[in-house]
């Protein structure tokens, strides 16, 4: 997608031919700033240190993170430690897994003097995978966004609520909720985003506003708390969130608060849906309240909230006693019985491991 | 209660006889500082402004705002215009109106010269009476988790989780939603609390966890988003919050939020209390989400966070892009269905007419 008119993705190949840029999205929306990686670490790193997040793209950060450890020791024993390190960097999503076993099952089936290039094709293919599947995902959400306008008479803007960032900065490009929502505003159908800010680190008020923002999207940044209340004034015609994790059965596990908004939504038969990739859905796993893992992270980021000063410096401030401590947990699950459907690259489907099955008969037998 | 083992009301009469002392609740907890009110404007600015806020505050203020404007001039005509300037600093809570009508009563029937006296005594008496109501609401808050505590073997800390701030700063002494929270650490219960940070304003992070530290009670901040994950796993006990404005049928309007974590409570089988004085409850009113009008603040609100940055100095910074607009709804409404009960200085009831009516007979017969 676009910054300023110009296109980018959020993690391209340099013209040296092997390292790796992305996008520092711990800057944003305040500043536009490119990093360059040339190794393992750096890219494990990043990912620990959420300087880039998203699902997908971290799928496709460990991707090249693989290649980087291959250039430098193409061996079985800096294989096995490569995926084991960045295995570790975040332990929620499921897309890290998934990217690393397709990396190590090409990897594992080559020579040693045959990885690196068979790394860099692989990370590259799954790259360019994450942009149709998004691309996909988008124009099977884009019909639900059209239906729900043509039943409000084509007549007014459609109100969508979003959590979190699943837009093209989650993702290679394109993102998985937000997909949908730029193919309907390119596509001529007015919406208006409801962004909420997405506590403790901002990634709605950061870069989903900054990327609709971009892109010519009418939104409105909300706290966290507000959701429930624009549902209840009828202000709210649909919400679309991504996930970091989606069971077999259909429960989905995104980011911290998710949960909350897909309560008010079935309290007031508002539509929820959620946008995933196919490497979100953990087969392996069915009950995702009581399987899945959910990180914890640091108090500081409940603690200290980031932004530009009132001289347009980046600054921080602390919200809380000096004495007072605090907890921080980084997703939710939300229940299946609480998601209308799954739209997903394949199509649409109910959040069941039946409406999976459906869509990935090869998966659920 | 007390600031650093020193004890305070929220609001004071000076030794003057005359003046009014509050607390300036937009530095806390990072500055403690008072501020002196001579004028019936300058308590309208603080209630605007929100230098105090707090259902029961505003009212006990509001009272004194009426002091200062009969001091002035006691006079019909300036007795109507301050209650006029009075009852549109803030839209949502009702005790402002009550503390009002109580405080109109009162002078009207007094000839102009005797207002000033009659003012300052039933100011005073609102004050008390709040005191005493607060404890009241305490003592039977009590009873709810030490009998939680009880069925839980007596053996571990209650986790009790709190949205916004209904503490002593919100009330003159004891609050309402903290006030059993008190009365149970005192009383050699352990509790503690997951206080909610309450976007926008953040009055959990800042003024319930200031609270909460200088009278000892073990808390956790949280991000709003947090609630319902701790619930789905087992940490959280019971729920208690304040109220802005009770409807005759029990539906409770409080700060925005209140509704999702009630929404938690009920899929996760928790009690969800509601603790409030009888000057909270709206007998005008039934439907709180059709009837009770929603103060929208301004959208600075939501895009600048104020704390001490790294040098401790106050600050703020912004959190969305410049070209991003923000929303800001500062209260929202909790359908009765999901109040297990209401806690008020009279005991406990449903949160239903039927509830209201077998505490409060001579208000519903």
């Amino acid at each position: 997608m676009n910054i300023e008119g110009r296109h980018y993705r959020s993690i391209w190949l340099d013209g040296d031919g092997w390292s790796v840029w992305v996008i520092n999205q711990t800057l944003l929306p305040h500043r536009f700033d490119t990093l360059r990686l040339t190794t393992l670490d750096q890219v494990a790193s990043v990912i620990s240190n959420m300087v880039i997040r998203g699902a997908p793209l971290i799928g496709a950060a460990a991707a090249y993170g693989m290649c980087l450890a291959m250039r430098a020791d193409p061996s079985d024993a800096a294989l096995y430690r490569a995926q084991k390190l960045l295995l570790k960097t975040r332990p929620t999503a499921v897309n890290l897994q998934w990217a690393l076993s397709e990396m190590a099952a090409v990897l594992r089936s080559h020579a040693t003097d045959a990885r690196v290039d068979a790394a860099y094709a692989r990370a590259a293919e799954i790259c360019d995978e994450d942009v149709a599947t998004c691309a996909a995902i988008g124009d099977n959400g884009l019909n639900l966004i059209k239906s729900v306008w043509h039943r409000a008479g084509a007549s007014r803007p459609i109100n969508i609520l979003t959590h979190c960032n699943a837009g093209w900065l989650a993702t290679v490009d394109w993102g998985t909720a937000l997909a949908p929502i730029y193919k309907a505003h390119d596509g001529g159908i007015p919406v208006h985003v409801w962004v909420d800010e997405t506590r403790p680190r901002n990634q709605g008020a950061a870069l989903t506003a900054f990327e609709l923002g971009n892109h010519g999207v009418p939104h409105t940044v909300i706290v966290d708390n507000t959701g429930g209340h624009l549902m209840q004034h009828g202000q709210v015609d649909l919400c679309i969130t991504g996930a970091d994790r989606i069971t077999a059965s259909g429960d989905v596990c995104n980011k911290i608060g998710t949960y909350l908004k897909a309560l008010a939504a079935h309290d007031n038969n508002i539509p929820f849906y959620v946008a995933l990739p196919y490497s979100t859905i953990d087969w392996q796993v069915d009950d995702g309240v009581n399987e899945i893992p959910i990180e914890e992270r640091d108090a500081s980021e409940v603690i200290w909230v980031g932004g530009r000063d009132e001289t347009s410096k980046l600054s921080r401030v602390a919200i809380t006693p000096e004495k007072s401590t605090a907890a921080n947990f980084a997703f939710d699950v939300t229940p299946a019985r609480l998601v209308t459907a799954l739209i997903t690259e394949r199509g649409i489907c109910p959040a069941s491991r039946q409406g999976l099955a459906e869509l990935y008969p090869e998966r659920i037998p």
